[in-house]
């Protein structure tokens, strides 16, 4: 079957788009605010965009016709972390999805302690088996929506003891990280294989 | 344990964030070139960035200082399609991953069907179970990289009948996604499970 998104409504579209491109990692930002507000969310339009310099993307939409807390923040602040959200911490990323004051401080909120950041300002999930502390680069109005991308450059990772292999990579089977799905709908990890990519 | 990129090689940093993002959805892309070269390979620095209209972004570093074919088509039609890559795909995606010739038909190679898209002219993937005709909408390079991201609008969706919930969401657990980790390893879908966002 075929469909074109503009026949349909923009929650209906929006609705299959995010049920097609799955799954989606999840970006848990902390941020703060000029006047110190303290501020964590998830999103799941997220992803690597540059391997060196290691770079991430948030894709940020609006909020009943506002700026969300997150990108206000960055906005006046430049810095932001991205925590990884795992098994474990998946309840808690839940209750910070909702549409909070911006006064209400999320980690208090679900019960989570905050740990310092070492080159910017807001605090990372001291829970997080992965953190990666970013800078603001690029702020980037996708044309013809209203949903604005923050690019930013990675100055430091913080990881759990133990996850990191002998090979430089992170175990994914200790990370055991959430994505995204459509609706309400989220997966848990699934099995690892490899494939070589062909020599040509 | 905390560790700094600058202080890695790229390509330790690099192999550091893609085992950090994880899991990645991955963009199985064709597209054509001004000369009608047919192209296929995957990418995983991909998502959507804007739910209405529909908008996915792709992220496409350099080959050895070059363009990759997948950008030099999309730079020189303004069009592609992102198909999603399931269970079933994954071996034939891999072998679309080598450095392959800009001559080369990655389809030919892989052995498989295209079926001709509707609103753009590069064909989807016969076999893929979602497929999404895009038209370029920005080009956006990246700071301080050689990366580059196209954004693209979905005009049309195609998916396999029995797909879509009653709902208008995919099923994940009928389209079993294929994800991307970090070095040479990928991950099948998990098991689903699903929290309400709280009303505040």
């Amino acid at each position: 079957m075929t469909i074109v998104p503009d026949d349909l409504s923009p929650r209906d579209s929006y609705r299959l788009l995010i049920s097609a491109v799955v799954p989606r990692p999840i970006a848990w930002v902390s941020s703060i605010g000029a006047d110190g507000s303290l501020n964590l969310a998830p999103f799941s339009f997220f992803n690597a965009v540059s391997g060196s310099p290691p770079i991430v993307m948030v894709s940020i939409g609006q909020r009943r016709g506002t700026t969300k807390d997150t990108l206000r923040n960055v906005q006046e602040t430049g810095e932001f972390v991205v925590n990884m959200v795992d098994q474990d911490l998946a309840e808690a990323m839940n209750q910070t999805s909702g549409e909070w004051a911006y006064e209400v401080d999320e980690f208090e909120l679900a019960g989570l302690e905050p740990a310092p950041s070492v080159e910017v300002r807001p605090p990372r999930v001291a829970a997080a088996k992965v953190a990666m502390e970013a800078k603001l680069t690029q702020v980037i109005t996708i044309e013809g929506s209203t949903s604005t991308m923050i690019l930013g450059q990675v100055l430091r990772f913080h990881l759990r003891d133990g996850l990191l292999r002998p090979n430089g990579l992170i175990d994914p089977n200790l990370l055991q990280p959430v994505s995204r799905l459509g609706g309400d709908e989220y997966a848990t990890f699934g099995q690892v294989f490899s494939m070589a990519r062909p020599r040509v």
